[in-house]
């Protein structure tokens, strides 16, 4: 096992951080420039030169802060990662490409970082917002380098709950009884925002379907929070696939399982 | 008729727009301090202290510049407006209650003037966001100040669509057509900011169940900037009544009046 000390940690995580920062301040020149924009799965599932020029800075700036580490990244730049053993990196250069391209709003940069399958750092970055949420279980959570206080245990009655288009309309594990028993569906199209917006406090929870990459950094930050994550049955995510995924205060986790199907 | 010079209305339009940065930094500073929420028509359904008082100065601020005109306010604390008449404003004092109780983030304060029925001038105010979109089609339309470009007619296959929760979930109006004809639905909870992503190009269309103050300032501003509002069922919509409306790009409009049912 590859231990780090918190010392180490600490400025890995500053270190990260000012990764971020410049990932962000390219992504928002390459906004002023020319895009090009290619479908991946179909006109729902895009890719822009941004995601692959941006996830080649953020594997580059890894493998020079952390060169033994494996990475596994969205758009297939980093490692084939068959397994969460010693460091592990995950990276996704934009989450909510739909949102990028469409809307020039509403989008994320996130990375995070694992030792032996271990939340150990994550970082989501709200672009437009400007909000860099940061940190993990050892070194604590900021935003924009200020402490985040953790959200308070509401229950999914007296919140608002962040879901998925998909789901929700075909009513898949009997989301619409939960978005009824909460106060109201709010549906942003990025798993970074949204889940960003439960350790905020201002979602009690969010459910998807969901890649490793879309849920890794959220994973650290949340449970960092006391926040909790699960798959949509209760059992553990798994950092090496993809499933309906839950992250969600305490009270509201318990009453969401309670009515899935 | 009450007619309005256009250098008259220019100086409404500053002196409107002051009032509207006043009331948003009266409504931040009132979120520092303990607010009173009561259920209006259902725990779906909130009104705060911060509603109220900041009506009530919207209302004494629009006496002062417009002693003359009737007022038709949300919480009732202006006129009981029966015609369209001569000089009407519609007030929001915070549109989106739910977000500002729940998200402290997401909610717009919004104020309508029409002369003879006639959109003259409109605010929508995206309080967190400190975007305040203003003016109307004889002084034009800026955000923050600088002029707005009108968003492109994007067709509604080639964006996204701001939905309601209950119509998507019911599926009124064939809206789950709608939705997947689109590039997907996107839910704020907030017909200001909704409204407001509208014009700003990031939505192709909106569709709710609204009132009044819920679409007065965007009518102004959307038809100022070339998109267009109709009831669902393509008729004109009526600054009195409640219903069905739909604010959209010309082309995206085409598509979805030939989808609803």
């Amino acid at each position: 096992m590859i231990k780090v000390e918190l010392a180490a940690l600490a400025e890995l995580n500053a270190s990260a951080q000012a990764v971020m920062r410049q990932a962000r301040a390219q992504v928002l020149a390459k906004m002023g420039t020319k895009m090009t924009v290619a479908e991946k799965t179909g006109r729902k599932d895009l890719v822009t030169n941004v995601d692959r020029s941006n996830e080649h800075f953020l594997v580059q700036q890894i493998r020079r802060l952390d060169p033994a580490a494996q990475i596994l990244a969205e758009e297939g730049l980093g490692d084939e990662v068959k397994s969460m053993a010693g460091h592990v990196w995950i990276v996704d250069p934009i989450d909510g490409t739909m949102n990028f391209v469409h809307q020039r709003n509403h989008f994320a940069i996130m990375m995070a970082f694992y030792i032996d399958g271990e939340p150990t750092l994550g970082y989501i970055y709200d672009v437009m917002g400007d909000k860099l949420y940061a940190g993990g279980p050892a070194v604590g959570v900021t935003l924009n380098a200020e402490p985040l206080a953790a959200p308070l245990d509401v229950s999914l009655a007296d919140g608002l709950f962040g879901a998925s288009a998909p789901l929700l309309i075909h009513d898949r594990f009997n989301m619409q009884q939960v978005v009824s028993t909460s106060l109201g569906p709010r549906i942003v199209g990025s798993a970074g925002i949204q889940i960003s917006q439960v350790l905020a406090g201002e979602l009690v929870g969010y459910l998807s379907y969901l890649r490793p990459w879309d849920f890794a950094a959220g994973r650290v930050l949340g449970e960092s929070l006391g926040l909790v994550i699960s798959q949509v049955d209760g059992t553990p995510v798994n950092m090496l696939s993809s499933g309906a995924v839950l992250i969600a205060t305490k009270s509201a986790q318990r009453a969401i399982l309670a009515i899935v199907k």
